[in-house]
């Protein structure tokens, strides 16, 4: 779910090029935040010359797009632990981690997203994509015969995640990881109790 | 849960003022959201003289954090239906109204708390109000023997309520009030089936 997946490298120079300007937006975000980010700072910590940025991303926002869709050809899905319980923990956690790290770029990206609507556009794209790929942690758990095949694989998702950032980025409270844990956990069993299902 | 109450008026010129004020402030939020708040726009709205409004609350920000305090001071509770499923219905239909009313004042706050830190802190402070009083749905469950008396409240009305925050605000998708009829529901009966309590 982290916004911290980097283009894959396959060689040539422009790719190169991107891979390395992409990192150091990054850097530059997670330290400055987006008011502080730069074309000029993405060029000097890049190592690629600023004129360069300049044609190919023209803005700071260009680059905020770039970085996220970038994430979409990213090789992220979620991880594959054996049961939907143990798939929605290190979910949790993944996305815990993401918004709790001290500097956060997710929520660097988030903020920027309420400033620029390319930005908003961007995040929206990432995170449909995102969440299309974890359905799948559920699509195990019918094919495991942990849940039955009527539950809504979003909805046990988003019973998952939601808790955490709406938690941590709007209301602007802690949460602690135990907590994460907990909405993990209660998510599985409700879908296993099949709570959610179009029968229940 | 809206940011929609206005401060009660008892009586006085100054509470009509602020009433007034306040008042043309949401109505100048939901039409121009935060970038076309102004103060000369609220006051001109309000019909209170702009020195008036400077003197007493000097910039923008300051107009919203004393929209958000004085959602603090007013009566907002959650309907007392009967039922912990019946309660967390309207609780969800009240935040999905808000948030997908158009133009939608909640909306507009939410983008303002990503701009100005003062506006953060207003907001923090007035859901962490709204969610404290909101608890007493489960605490009325509990009363009932609807559910266990280790449940945790506020991870109940979390479970109900934020996907439709992560959905309509953070990952800007639509959700129908089916879907936060249907949270609401999902959250009473994990509730109900002891998912979230200490023993669970």
């Amino acid at each position: 779910m982290t916004t911290g997946e980097r283009a894959s490298r396959p060689g040539g120079r422009t790719a190169r090029v991107r891979a390395d300007v992409l990192a150091a937006v990054e850097a530059e975000l997670a330290e400055h935040g987006y008011d502080g980010l730069t074309i000029d700072g993405v060029a000097a910590r890049s190592g690629v010359h600023r004129t360069t940025v300049y044609r190919r991303w023209k803005t700071v926002a260009g680059l905020l797009v770039d970085l996220l869709r970038a994430g979409l050809d990213d090789s992220w899905e979620p991880a594959d632990t054996g049961s939907l319980e143990g798939d929605l923990l290190k979910l949790n956690r993944e996305v815990h981690t993401a918004l709790t790290e001290r500097p956060s770029i997710t929520q660097a990206v988030i903020a920027a997203s309420f400033r620029t609507p390319e930005a908003a556009e961007a995040l929206t794209a990432f995170w449909a994509d995102r969440y299309r790929r974890s359905a799948v942690v559920v699509r195990r758990a019918v094919v495991r015969g942990e849940v039955d095949p009527s539950i809504d694989p979003h909805q046990v998702v988003m019973t998952a995640t939601a808790p955490l950032y709406h938690q941590l980025v709007l209301l602007r409270q802690p949460l602690s990881r135990a907590s994460a844990d907990r909405y993990a956990r209660a998510a599985a069993l409700s879908a296993q109790s099949g709570i959610g299902s179009s029968h229940a």
